[in-house]
């Protein structure tokens, strides 16, 4: 399969990259890095990139920055922020895709822990995360020709740990063969409209 | 308590006039109808609403539109639209109320069926109701002075039925008096960062 992955240069897509690499032929992608660039918060680049690319299969989103900061911090501007990256980015990746996406393929998105166990800070991702969940349930209901839909739910990476893992007390980190695991059984496997928890 | 219900005209902020109304004082708002007018969307417009109102023990909001549309249909305004009305507008009354509210206050919002029961069309009503899901369980961690913040999501109003029953096929119709009580637990129970069901 053609495989496009966003946001391939973070720590998730690396993950996605290493387990789907062997199988399948992957194109990277990124705001600022990978082979091409996109900047997925605008539709239209999102269309433009699919032209670009030409025949896929399937498309693995790892991106979506979101502010992290105290609730009492939060402007409407900073948690606007995640609602239009993180929410309608990736949603732009399935409404730009549906159509030119090969018969069968699929879209995988990442939302992450926060919404289902929550940390102070964490709110516009948690946020975030619970729109992609409802997202992908209802959006499977409207794909045509077998196409996909679901979102990657990954706890905190046992690999970030050390950076992150003070914000995240008592979050028993998973490991990337896990998280790479869940990824495969979106693209490989036969399910829409799920949300994949990897804990 | 003084309590102000946002989007009093509609059939759900009518049903929570009357069920509170004997107890407490009710404020009425909406965009257009009630005694004060509020553009939620606006942070600074729901601050200067606030200052305008004075001391209050508890907010219920039953505002928040969405575009109820075929997937192939949204456009990136068009979804966006719900993202920064339904989402973002009911945000803002936490923003900006979490510290004016009275000490034990409460902040209720309202998603409702369609994250957890979706329908076509009800793709961006979906997402929405998942953020506000998220929301909440994210946002009790941070809020002080015994403020509390639910979400109630009620199904198909048995009042609504004849209007919208077309699109909600087998859809079983909620009473009444039953979304009264969701709401009634919110605003006078102890409950925080809670998704409360009406099936």
């Amino acid at each position: 399969m053609r495989v496009i992955v966003i946001g391939a240069a973070g720590d998730i897509g690396g993950i996605v990259c290493e387990t789907l690499g062997g199988q399948h032929d992957i194109i990277k992608a990124g705001r600022t890095t990978g082979d091409i660039q996109v900047d997925i918060s605008d539709l239209g680049a999102v269309r433009d990139f699919y032209r670009d690319i030409g025949a896929f299969d399937a498309v693995v989103s790892c991106a979506g920055d979101v502010a992290f900061e105290p609730l009492s911090n939060f402007t409407q501007e900073s948690f606007m922020h995640g609602l239009r990256q993180k929410v309608m980015g990736q949603v732009n990746l399935v409404l730009a895709g549906r159509d030119v996406i090969a018969e069968g393929g699929s879209f995988t998105l990442t939302s992450g822990v926060l919404d289902r166990d929550p940390v102070p800070m964490g709110t516009g991702a948690a946020t975030a995360n619970g729109a992609l969940a409802g997202f992908v349930k209802s959006a499977a209901l409207e794909m045509s020709r077998g196409v996909r839909v679901n979102v990657v739910s990954p706890g905190l990476l046992k690999t970030s740990e050390r950076r992150y893992g003070a914000w995240f007390p008592g979050h028993k980190p998973v490991l990337s063969e896990d998280v790479g695991r869940a990824y495969r059984k979106s693209v490989e496997g036969a399910l829409t409209g799920q949300l994949i928890i990897v804990a």
